[in-house]
């Protein structure tokens, strides 16, 4: 049973994921799905892969043409595989996260989208397909990937200050931490610099400005 | 350009790389390839999804039909989609990989396989496809895998002893570890417990067996 050309393929898709934090929650990028199934439910950006492109290059086309966002971190995260969890046909996707910093948030949608837009994980509308279990294995994935320091330096700006990096683990992880220990923590792991500007935000005090040393 | 139904969809099959652990050396299961492409050539156990099964069905399936090994831990690795990786179409392939403990190494080659057999990881013959690729993606995967404790227990029987568990380490780092060390680290988790029998081996005094705390 190995060998099943007798078999017609199953269709192959990527979806995306895209994570990025705006004041204090964390978002998900959806667009609204311009054709049917599902016409007019909220959806991850994806779509059929071409014959010749891999995944990788096949999920960030995807995420350019539907929404505008281009050159932000992704990795691999599953392949889901139900066979029924499309109405069309057998259709197999392999899903990405992407890490959005707020300089590249900016939406553009076109192609099959008929709107992009940045929710709240939180407040998320229902989402077409099983959507919903793959942003939910995402932030899982998130919170796992959070242990990495790098994964936080991506969803901020090249230059930012302690209270951006507490707020981005905070918006991931859901719970407020201690500043103390978050500093003290950030700073003991010399990866870090100060760059020596400071930032002026409303009545607080300037706060110092920081870069990843190369 | 994301509604391709005009293109051939891709054909897609699973691959598993099985790891186990005989005497100290981290090994891999192979099988080799009764039918062309690469006939006689070994390779990762694997096939062609059918259409009412899941992508860990069929790898579990393919499993058990080429080396006779089921009910094992598996995990998903990664999604392989370079579009000229199999000569004879496009194929993706999501490769797993497998924990097989010492009691569950047994082989019977069948199904496609030619032969299947146990090779040590720093030992391989050349391999089908680009499985030699899959195979360093998924030692890289066990390496990080092995901070969660459950890792290694997975690869020794449900009774052991603390040597036991050391080879599983030693063997998947490729280093020597300090017993003293390892010792204290693992009981100070607290994860298990004497049986209070003990195992004679050699001339060696007998050994405490431990089992994991439910």
């Amino acid at each position: 049973m190995s060998y099943c050309y007798e078999y017609p393929h199953p269709a192959v898709t990527t979806d995306v994921v895209a994570f990025t934090v705006i004041r204090d929650d964390l978002q998900v990028l959806l667009i609204r799905r311009a054709r049917p199934p599902y016409r007019g439910a909220w959806a991850l950006p994806g779509g059929f892969i071409n014959p010749d492109e891999t995944l990788e290059e096949c999920v960030r086309r995807e995420l350019e043409e539907e929404t505008g966002i281009d050159d932000v971190f992704m990795e691999q995260l599953h392949t889901f595989s139900a066979p029924d969890r499309d109405p069309r046909e057998r259709v197999i996707t392999t899903a990405y996260y992407a890490l959005v910093p707020p300089n590249r948030q900016e939406i553009r949608g076109a192609s099959d989208a008929a709107e992009a837009r940045w929710f709240a994980l939180e407040g998320l509308p229902p989402l077409a397909f099983d959507h919903a279990h793959i942003v939910r294995t995402a932030r899982a994935r998130l919170v796992e990937k959070l242990e990495d320091p790098a994964t936080a330096f991506r969803l901020v700006l090249d230059v930012f200050t302690l209270s951006d990096l507490q707020r981005v683990h905070e918006a991931i992880l859901g719970v407020a931490i201690d500043k103390r220990n978050f500093r003290k923590k950030i700073l003991g792991q010399g990866l870090i610099e100060e760059t020596g500007a400071k930032r002026q935000c409303g009545a607080h005090r300037p706060a110092m400005l920081h870069r990843v040393i190369e």
